[in-house]
């Protein structure tokens, strides 16, 4: 879904592209100054000088907009390393996460996954744009553990999926121990150890 | 806080205990059957026949008395077993907090989540009333387990806390997966024994 402006000017539609862009750009930027109670589709089309009619053609939600959005301008990418170590591979993954995670664009994801909870069409955006990605570049760097014979081959993936990713949420929502490197190291050590073969 | 009525005559104030249980009741039943953006202090006032002021006076906020509601009515204890083996007493207790968060109070405690991103008073009351005596109930089983020479002792223990409940809430706000007793269990083994000596 990200833009690149040679497959736009390839495909013959530049001005819709940067329209998109233009859209994706203004929802960025009202998340980050404003938060996600005043993103809303009418601030998005006036900053965009978009209209509504246009966002709707793209996106089926505020919420899937949003999430297109804070992956647009935070998080371009879904690292997927492959070194040969499943610890590095993680670590690698994981510490990407966290990093993007820190500070402001932390808060509004913290938002958005709050949020979530209330409104159905963010919830399924969250799950397909977000996390949907993320498991499935986890579970390759765990499966090549398997194969290579690191990881115990009758262990659950998407268990050891959770005891990963879980530790970042739970202290991004609740705030109360910081997403250190130090956590991120220890963390992946202790829960690879745990499945070890 | 949870109402002893024996503990109330003693104190010679049954009549505000009264009050004070129908206030939590109130709450309760409104988040139970309405949710959390429908439950108000005004609406709590009503059904429990109290007045604001009277609220206001034993809870600092709404979100105060919506986490004591919840656990009034929801999780009236934290469990501390002890039976000398930590695999079995951190099982225990997350199966205990999972059994109490399948269904409709479940949903509850993931709006409380989510609603504490938007409202600093919640955030306090979920880290106060929630996550505080869960937390040290969950150190006490641990730092037993290091004692007995279980758990290394260079772990830190509110990483495998982490570990432990990160899943348990990741769930809870995703949705992805059940929290079911198999994923406790396995989750449970999988994470103590990455940190066994």
């Amino acid at each position: 879904m990200d833009g690149d402006p040679a497959e736009a000017s390839r495909s013959g539609r530049p001005r819709r592209e940067k329209t998109r862009l233009a859209i994706l750009d203004a929802t960025a930027d009202i998340l980050l100054s404003n938060g996600l109670s005043e993103t809303t589709i009418s601030a998005i089309a006036a900053r965009a000088q978009a209209s509504k009619v246009t966002i709707y053609r793209w996106w089926p939600s505020l919420g899937a907009v949003a999430i297109d959005a804070y992956f647009h301008r935070f998080l371009p990418t879904t690292v997927t390393p492959d070194s040969g170590n499943t610890v590095t591979d993680l670590s690698t993954q994981v510490l990407h996460l966290t990093a993007a995670l820190r500070g402001r664009p932390g808060e509004i994801m913290a938002e958005l996954l709050g949020q979530a909870q209330f409104a159905p069409d963010l919830h399924e955006a969250l799950r397909e744009r977000w996390f949907g990605p993320r498991w499935a570049a986890s579970t390759a760097v765990l499966q090549r553990g398997v194969e290579r014979g690191e990881i115990r081959s009758d262990v659950s993936v998407s268990i050891v999926l959770d005891e990963i990713f879980g530790p970042v949420y739970l202290r991004l929502m609740t705030r109360q121990q910081p997403l250190s490197d130090e956590l991120v190291g220890e963390m992946v050590r202790n829960v690879l150890r745990g499945v070890a073969n």
